[in-house]
């Protein structure tokens, strides 16, 4: 036995869902009668995703949380995944805490590793994630109307202060970075808040780089466009509230960067008719995950951003683009 | 609109299949009732896989092509697959070759491109494909009894001998190397055969890493033995048909390393009860891909090699290790 199949040990555990886990040319799933299935992958890259000397634990954590949160943001429930893993060496310890960092995820989402491979190879890990849904329910980017109401869920922008505090751009108190960054390192897929809007929310994005940048996907979509009111946004950045309280400030574009155009949130953001006000708090509250409302969608195309007063606010800001500069 | 976005153009087609392609957190499938769903991932990464150098169609193909020979070892009918893509550099034009090579053969065998992830980082290509497979009806590794015959499908080989041949380590008249350089970069996935094989094979795997590493995991998982003929199996490599004609010669070595340690052939090892000889045949035959008997299974585990006499042969091959060296 090899040091390759050494290192498969570390992902290889008996399924209790799928019909055939690991070890075979395929895994089989058995898909339940009248959902469709959702799939999605992504890719992380080190010095891309991730720094060299990120902790295996976290990694292993955030390489299946961004998956699932695009799950969420179909409204799917997880069901299974497959690993790639490109290494440029076996170093048992660190796959051991990989695996405990991926593996304490999908235990809490019932979501089983059905098979992967392994190679020699510039570290890459790439997740397939499958969820399912009732047939015809699925929330997608195409449905936003005129009138209804742009949400977020939970917070916005503190990824992106940890990621600038770590690269020395600006300053953090330390229990304010902590936090920070494990908004960075170990994001929360919103999987139950997906779930719960489906036939509520019209439709839904993960924001995974930045506000603007995937509220313009929905838009595009949609065929429609939006008004974002700036506070509102910057008012859910998690380390704003604590600064509040000491004398650290940062320019008005800190903020707004963070928040509009922060990247690695993994909320979610939706609409939802403004009708359904009282409906899209009730399902918030019941799965404990705070939401927001910060805009409306309009008949006009394009993305105004206006003040508290209403007045409308030049911006420069654009989503992450992996082949460019960020912000 | 970023670089990024322009080379996800390359591979963003209408879904003919699937309930919804690219361009959304997720892709959706419907899974066909009474259906289950074979899924398997494989990453190819540059200087392991593939040389820097490599035509981006081949590569393209190949690519695909190993990810279908997983579905075609589980008798499953190809559906859909994602792609996630770290690049180096965006390179329209090798992008735009490396997408016609890919959707060749996904169109050959009606496989949708249905989502995936491009993003900045050392080459690599991470495909996750999916098929469905009656259910309960899937090939499976674990099936192998004693008495059954042991086959391989098409040719052995020639992949490896391309591949020492590109390496320098031995020398191929021009028209053989190109033939057998066809091998090595543009794999036949037996997707047919292994759907025609469903109820009569009792196991399969396709061989990846080399017939007697991929046979000893079907021993592994069968509980069983086997006994395989060394001259059946290196009967089986192309170039030795072609060489046979002509002044040039190789050690008994180079032609068994490459016969039974040699991977990257992607053909179909499987086992059949010795009752259904003719009905594998005709299979085969009504699907046209040969295939040929090269041993048998035994209750005795372990894996023995031998001579056209009958002898028991010693030997020391042993499948491709990623993290090793070679035969």
């Amino acid at each position: 036995m090899g040091e390759f199949d050494l290192i498969a040990r570390h992902f290889t555990r008996p399924v209790r869902r799928a019909v055939l886990g690991v070890g075979d040319d395929c895994a089989l799933l058995a898909p339940t009668p009248g959902m469709q299935l959702a799939v999605s992958s992504d890719m992380l890259v080190q010095g891309r995703h991730f720094f060299a000397d990120v902790d295996p634990e976290a990694l292993g954590h955030k390489a299946l949380a961004v998956n699932l949160s695009d799950l969420a943001a179909c409204g799917a429930r997880p069901l299974a995944f497959t690993l790639a893993l490109a290494l440029p060496e076996a170093d048992d310890a660190w796959l051991a805490a990989l695996a405990r960092g991926l593996f304490a995820l999908a235990d809490a989402h019932s979501c089983e590793l059905v098979g992967g491979d392994t190679t020699r190879g510039p570290l890459n890990l790439c997740i397939t994630v499958f969820g399912e849904v009732p047939a015809g329910q699925a929330l997608l980017r195409s449905g936003a109307r005129p009138g209804d109401d742009v949400y977020v869920s939970g917070t916005l922008g503190d990824a992106r202060l940890a990621l600038e505090a770590l690269q020395g751009h600006l300053t953090l108190p330390a229990e304010v970075l902590q936090a920070a960054r494990q908004r960075l390192e170990r994001p929360t897929p919103r999987v139950a808040l997906g779930q719960a809007l489906r036939g509520l929310a019209t439709s839904a994005i993960d924001v995974s780089d930045g506000l603007l940048g995937d509220l313009a996907h929905v838009l595009d979509r949609s065929g429609v466009g939006a008004v974002v009111e700036i506070e509102r946004a910057i008012e859910l950045i998690a380390a704003r509230a604590y600064l509040k309280s000491t004398s650290s400030h940062f320019d008005a574009e800190v903020w707004q960067r963070a928040a509009l155009a922060g990247g690695d949130d993994y909320e979610l953001l939706f609409t939802a008719p403004a009708a359904e006000r009282q409906a899209v708090q009730a399902v918030a509250a019941a799965v404990g995950t705070p939401v927001a409302r910060i805009g409306h969608i309009e008949a006009v195309p394009g993305l105004r951003l206006v003040d508290a007063a209403g007045q409308t606010v030049p911006h420069r800001w654009r989503s992450f683009d992996h082949f460019g500069a960020a912000g």
